[in-house]
This record gives C-alpha cells, sequence and structure tokens, in this order.
C-alpha cells in the first residue's frame, strides 16, 4: 500500500459550511424552565428557547431595533420580549408589540430557524428553511431505547469541526492520545488493522477488531473482572459532523468474530460536531452501554472517562488549529490510515461546491 | 404615527470624531498630588498633570525621543520630564532639556493640547487650537452652586460612545433595563410619553411626565416616606455627548405640572461621554440633589444607585456594540420613540462633514 | 554637537530578520532529561531536545502528517515520536516510522537545524544550513573560565529585540531607570559621557568612565564597605543583538583609569537577544563577578539584582512597543546619544539588505 502523495483537502478558516443540512443545536434538558440559550451557530448568533406551548424556537439573537440581544430577554407565552426598550417578538420572529407605539410596521422582525426536537436532541437548519425536512434528520435510536442507558455531555473546542472529524477517523490514535484512558495499549495501532473501509455517499465506516488484547481502562473501571477482550469498534461518520460507533469488548477467544455475542458488553456512541464559527465548534455527545442499566454510577464513571479522553483529544488538536492558523501555507502529508479522513473530506467539500452552485444559479 | 423606515446612521468604528470642540478630559480630584494621568482620548494617547503652577496640562504621552510614555515620567515644576533618558518637556510641550546634551533643536518637542478647569471638571480641546474657545465650554451651574449636592464619578466603557448617547435618547428603556433601580415599573413605557421633543441645533430636549406612581427604588431609598409621585424628566443632549437633566419628584397630584413645586424633590444629572476609541469611552458623570445637603450618605446612596443602574445599561450597551462590530452589514430598524436619536446623530454627523470639508479646504 | 535631525532606521514589525546567523535557542539546563523545548525563533515554532548521545537536536515543532506539536511528544533514542499517530522522526528530522504502515515514503520528514551547544549556551542556525559555520560563533570566554562565576539568566519580553539592543546603546539610561538598582544617581547622565565610541563592522563598542561617585545599589549589596568608585563600562554590541560588557568599581583615586586594577572589583556580562516573533524577544543572560567565588550567595544577589533592573526596563520597552505599534507613523528623533544606536540599525539593516539580494538573485 502506497502512501497518498497528494496533497488533500484542508479547512480553512474562510472556508464556507453546509447550509442545508441539520445541525444539532442543544440538548433538550438545556432549555428546560424556559432558559434562553445564547448559542452561536455558523458564524449566526442565534437564541433558543421553549415557551408555553413547549416547542423550541430558533430566532436571530439580535433585536431589530438596535441590536440588543434577545438571549437577555424574557421569555413570555412563546414570544420573547428584548429587555432594552421592550419590543416583543412572536416564534416566527415578527414584533408583535412595541411600547409606547400603536403600529406596527408588518415587516419589523427577527430571522427564525427550522428547529425540530427529537430523542432529547434539537435540531437546527441553518439553510433555505423551504427545503428543512425532518425526515433527513439522522437517526441514532439508542438515545430513546430503554435497553441503553448514558449520560448527555457537551464540550466546547477551540478548533475547526473538521479537524475533530478528522480525529475519529483514524483510530489508531487511541494507541497514543489514550493509553491510559480509551485505548489501552499503543499494540492497538501497530496490530490491529481497519478490517474494512467502506466508502459511503455521505461518510464511511470503519471496522476494526482487536483480538486478545487487556481491556481499555474506561471498560476495566466499570468490568472490575473483565479479563482479556476481543474488542471490536463499528465507526460511522456523516456529513456534515456526525459520529456513531458501535463498541463491543467480548471474553478473548469467545468467538465474537463468529457472532457469538452472549458475553460481550456493549456500548454505542452519538457525537455531533456543530460549528460555532470556522475556529470553534460545538461538541454534543452521549456514550450509552447496554448492562447494568440499574446503577446510574456505571453511566457517570463512562461519562468522565469520556470527558478525560476528550480532553486528551482537545489539547492537541487546539494545539494543531493554533499551528495550522499561524501558517496557513503548511501542506499536510497523507497516510496510508488517512484514506476514509480523505474521503470524508472530498465528500463534504462536493456537497458544499454543489450547494454554493445552486446559490448562485438562483442569484443569477 | 408611522415608524421610521429609512435606515439611519449608525456609528462605525472607522467613523471620524468631531475635533473641533470640548471634551471632558478628567475630574480636578484625578490631577491632585501632581499625578500624572495616561488618558486615551479620540485615539490620542494624553497625559495630563498639574505642576507648581497648579494650571493643568496636556502632552501627548510619547516622548518624542524614543517614545517612551511621559505617564510614567516625573512632574518638575510646571514640566514633564521623561524618565527613560532624561529629556524634560514644559507646559507646551517643548523640549527644555537633555541630559548630556548642550543644544537642544528648537524644534524638539511634544504636541500640546489645550485644557481648561473649570466647576471640578479637566475640558481638553483635541482639534484646531486656534478655535479653542473657553466660553464655548457647555454650562452646568448645579456643580458649583452650593445649593446641590453630589459626588463625581466615572464609569469606563467598552463600547463606542454613541451607543450610549443612544440609551439616553429614549427613556422608555428605564421600564425594561432599571425596573428595580432607577425606572421603577413598565408602566413607565406604555403609559408615560414625551409630552415634547425639541429639536435643537446642536443636540435635542426631551420632557416626559409620569403622574401618580410609586417611586422609582433610587429615590425611595433616600426618602423614605415618598408616597406616590408625579415625576418629571427634562432631559438636554448636545454635541458631541453631553447630557444635562433635571428630574422632579413631587407627591401625586400636588399640581408639579401646573409649577406647584413647594413639596418637590429634585435632582440635577450631568453625564459627559469622551471617546477613548471608536470602540471604547470615558463616561463622567455627577447626580445632584438639592435637599438634605446635610447629609453625605444621601449622596453616596444616589451616587451607588446610579452605579448600579449605568452598569445594567453597560451591559447592554457592551453586548450590542460587540454584535454590530461582528456584523457590520446589520441595519438598525427605527420606531417611533427613536426620533431624538435619529436627529441627534444627523446633527452629530453633518458637523463632522462640515469640520472635515474645512480641513481639506485648507489641505487643497 | 547637533542633534542629528534625519529620521533613522525603526523596527517594524513586517521586518525581515537576519537569517545566516547563529542565535542563541536555550541555556543547556533547559535540555536535560531529555526534556522537549517548544521555542518559536524568528517566527518558526522550533522543537529542541537531547536524546541518548547527548546532541542537541532542533527540528520544526510541526508533525508533517496532521500538524500536531512534536514538542508534546516523547524522546525515543535521538528520536522524537509524534503521541497523536505515533509517527517518529529522527535527528536530521526523516519519519522512520508510522504506526501500521511498512512503507514510509523516503521524503517524509520535518526541517531540522543546525544547533551548536558551547560553553553552556545552545546556539541555533536558522537560515541556509549550508553556510552554518560553528566558527562564526561569538566567543565569551568567561562563561567556561573558572575565574568567574555567574547565574545563567532567562526573560521573555513583549517587545522588538530591537528596542531592547537600543536601550544598552545609551548607558544615560542607568541614571533614570535604574538609579535605585543599577545606576546609582542621575548625576552618570550629566557628569559621565562616553569617552569613546567605536563603530565596528558588525556593531559598536561604548567606553564611559564615572568617577569618584557612590557605587551603584547592586554592587554596594554585595560589596558592603566599598566607599567612593571609579566606574568603567566598557559596552560592545554585536549584530543580531548580543552584547558583552566589562564592568569594573576601583576606590576613588586608585588609578584605575592609568591601568591600575589590583583594588578593582570586576564584572563580565552577556546578554543574548533572540527574536521570538517581530513583537516578542527572547532575552538570556549572565552576570559574572570575579571576586567571592565561592559564595554562591554572591551571584544570587547579582542575578537577582539584574532581574530587577531589567524588569525596570522591560516595562518602558514594552510599554514602548505597544506605542510603537499603536502609531507605525511616529517618527523618533535622534538625540547625540544615539550615535551607537543608528550605527547599530544602519549596519544591522545593510546585512539584511544584502542577505535578501542575495536570495533574491538565487531565486531569478
Amino acid at each position: 500500500m502506497a502512501v497518498q502523495k497528494e496533497s488533500f483537502h484542508q479547512a480553512s478558516p474562510s472556508e464556507p459550511f453546509l447550509l442545508n443540512c441539520w445541525y444539532v443545536a442543544a440538548w433538550d434538558h438545556e432549555l428546560i424552565d424556559a432558559k434562553l440559550v445564547a448559542r452561536t451557530i455558523l458564524d449566526k448568533p442565534v437564541v433558543l428557547f421553549k415557551g408555553d406551548s413547549g416547542k423550541p424556537v430558533a430566532l436571530d439573537d439580535r433585536c431589530c431595533h438596535r441590536g440588543a440581544l434577545l438571549s437577555k430577554g424574557r421569555v413570555e407565552g412563546d414570544c420573547v420580549r428584548c429587555m432594552y426598550h421592550g419590543l416583543k417578538f412572536d416564534a416566527t420572529g415578527r414584533c408583535v408589540q412595541i411600547p409606547g407605539q400603536d403600529n406596527i410596521p408588518p415587516k419589523l422582525g427577527v430571522s427564525s430557524y427550522p428547529v425540530v426536537e427529537r430523542d432529547r436532541l434539537v435540531w437546527i437548519w441553518m439553510g433555505d428553511a423551504a427545503k428543512a425536512d425532518p425526515a433527513k434528520i439522522l437517526d441514532f435510536p439508542y438515545l430513546r431505547d430503554t435497553g441503553w442507558r448514558g449520560h448527555p455531555g457537551y464540550l466546547h473546542y477551540d478548533a475547526n469541526y473538521l479537524l475533530i472529524v478528522d480525529n475519529l477517523a483514524d483510530f489508531s490514535h487511541l494507541a497514543f492520545v489514550h493509553t491510559k484512558t480509551l485505548g489501552g495499549s499503543e499494540e492497538y495501532a501497530f496490530k490491529s488493522k481497519p478490517t474494512a473501509i467502506e466508502r459511503l455517499e455521505d461518510g464511511f465506516r470503519v471496522e476494526r477488531w482487536h483480538m486478545g488484547a487487556p481491556p481499555p481502562p474506561f471498560h476495566k473501571k466499570v468490568v472490575r473482572d473483565a479479563g482479556q477482550v476481543d474488542r471490536r469498534n463499528i465507526a460511522r461518520m456523516y456529513v456534515p459532523g456526525i459520529f456513531f460507533m458501535e463498541t463491543l469488548f467480548s471474553p478473548a477467544g469467545s468467538g465474537a468474530e463468529n457472532g457469538n455475542l452472549q458475553s460481550a458488553k456493549q456500548y454505542r456512541n452519538c457525537q455531533f460536531f456543530t460549528p460555532e464559527t470556522s475556529r470553534t465548534t460545538h461538541f454534543f455527545w452521549d456514550y450509552l452501554h447496554d448492562y447494568a442499566l440499574d446503577d446510574p454510577n456505571v453511566s457517570l464513571s463512562l461519562y468522565r472517562s469520556m470527558v478525560d479522553g476528550f480532553n486528551e483529544d482537545k489539547a492537541i488538536i487546539e494545539a494543531q488549529q493554533k499551528t495550522l492558523e499561524a501558517d496557513p501555507a503548511f501542506q499536510m502529508n497523507a497516510i496510508v490510515a488517512d484514506a476514509p479522513l480523505v474521503h470524508f473530506r472530498r465528500t463534504l467539500a462536493r456537497m458544499i461546491e454543489a450547494e454554493r452552485a445552486g446559490l448562485k444559479a438562483v442569484a443569477a
């Protein structure tokens, strides 16, 4: 297998985002108690809230009058009132009250964005609202399946979202970055190779087995009597930055590779990367397990192990972001293991290009 | 009454300042004990001090030799010595000593600015010194009138000064921003309308009455037995950013609106906004009362109430500044209550334009 | 003597550096225990380390694969392993291992820089490696001479290195900046003039005597019975920013100026200024004494006095940097004492220009 010599697509700060797709904007629990959440998404300051009807609302976080923050306002019914001069906006963004003024110009208002709450996640559509089809939201059934338990997480990243996608495209980094948390041993990088790399129309699928090795620390912490294990990771990544992973640990030699899973302990992991700006990212995630469902401390231990592991990634990737910003002329070099990454970046770039060509055609 | 649909003049970071006018540079107490005060005014770093003669001096805060800060120097007589290599400058900015060198080039020196100390304020003229006429300084007699007592204040703002001027141009914000401090109730925005809006050649005058309402918290704190009151605010704003307000509280129904003021308690408020840069502002203010002149705690309570209230504005306005900077293409929308604001911005823009046309004519 | 009226060469943030010369990159003690030191030099992020062979290595601090920091990696033998995906690089920067991949493209690697360890200093050559001749490293024999003792120091400066060079080019600043630390009295500026200013091909030499004055505080602290002294400073500055100074204090009237040095106490000072970026500087220094060699507290006292004094400079120079950045149009004015400074800046500018002309000629 030869190293891929051509330079490949790099994220750059000025690169456009894919607009016509669903991004995770929040966990549902962030919007309880009529809380106004200020969150910048794809460079747009957005305010998210749920009023009396319980339906989530997303508006520009900028009063159309003087630019004050609506997120510092007050929820009234399904409306939000700007607490500078008191203008009130309904869930569609239309201005419905101006204190001391009877006549409200019909066009006065702020932009609103389609939002859908599903399986504890609040999704937002930043592109053409007419194309916002909830059927296009990717399904991750484990969040609603009582056979699985997890603890939702959030991390903020000072890095472009694609650098985090890259990170997940090559699991050999487990060996070096996460030796003491999520990985286990450097052997993982040298001995376990992906058994299958599948290029998908909107992402990739990678399967990787590591046979007869000690379990990684995060698993050992909650399953104390785990001996040597066969470990399988099936990872799928979808545009614009959605990662699902199925992990299982089965006693070494128990035949998991032949479908014998009765002694396996399994995990389901979802990770959602939503660009805040071109150099910062919202990272939503959950790591669910299918055993010990009555013990909340298992979920909590796994949550904490993931935070520890993700912070190991974060340190590397945020430094990488600074390095890339400092010298935009730097060209990365692909190694063999980068095949999924290269495919993903090309796929996404092609979709963004097509979307922009469409916008230009409409404009012309 | 229709909403004004045209977009109106917005402050932008690159917008020029009005140069040929007096700005407040400091309170007199800042210059006691020969203290050197470093203060950037209209983007120019200035050092202010009073030497042995007691006359205030303003010079460029940059030694003409190597650019060291004169404000880190030493006052000697009416001169200041740079404490890097020891060059000494007199009150006009001329270099009068170079240690170890006998011959001083006559043109060696730093720029000086006209300054006038009046009624506890130190005013500076950043434009053409030949036009600096002290008679043009606006008179606010209450600062020297022993019938009034106050406590001088200063706040630094991370916002363009015109956003603060805007804030004072529409008192409906009292209802939403200052409900628990300076305002009192949201009713103020809905029920009390300005009774008079007067467009002045160099600003505006707004009068607003609120009849038969509970007094606002700041007044209630110092006048505990205040019942329902009739409240009158007369506000005047002058270019470049000078605000005077006369406030009275009279027992509800006592006929204040007909001139019966014998039971009224009155306040006089001055606020001076001096651009530090296009995105930061020096804010000098005093809030004076005409009763309980022997009780220093009344002044102190009012001072603290104002600080609390001004910090409520500051939080909103500094967020507004960030929002406007983040998207310079954003167009504000005027409501009816913005009439004074729109007039003020137009007036100031016209004066700045005229001043710049004059400068160009001279240059050509 | 007339003041030099012409404006002279100023450091600007965009100014190029002299590349083909040796810069100090580190003290040797920074690299013990296989420590990886991340240090930006002339805008290039570099990682420095010593592996098993004990020879210092300098590589680009950026993995050629994905841009991760090699300084967060791991030393293995004389190699460094990137701890993101495990690529290993030898001391020349060549990639020698890719985990999970057998074939390593021969050109895969990172840049390396010539480094030389000499007399406790680690020197680096950022220009054309073929020209890196260790014989060009300036000799400061006192660092290896057991007749002298010191304590190596480091300070980081938020200022262009030339502003620090300027500082050392005119010792009249001792009188104003360092009155209570390194200077002693303001008389130094007024009465002591340089007795000799020698323009060198690659710098300057200044000699300055101050006869019959109290010793400066730093000397008085370690030589408590020092009475009035004759003080001589011989300072030499070399491109790109290397400063050597010989200082002696002899009892006043003991004839030091005629070569009678038997009662003198002497110091040797080296200072090395290495640009980190155009607006920040690494400052390495040592201040050595030739007496009380058995008493470590003398070295320590002198070290601390120098830190105090250098921090006085730092406060002025970092403010100066901000002032110059704020207004690039500002023109400094030279005084008579600036002759060495002006010569040095011109010399360096000429050398940089020649180097760049050479680069262009090669390119064309």
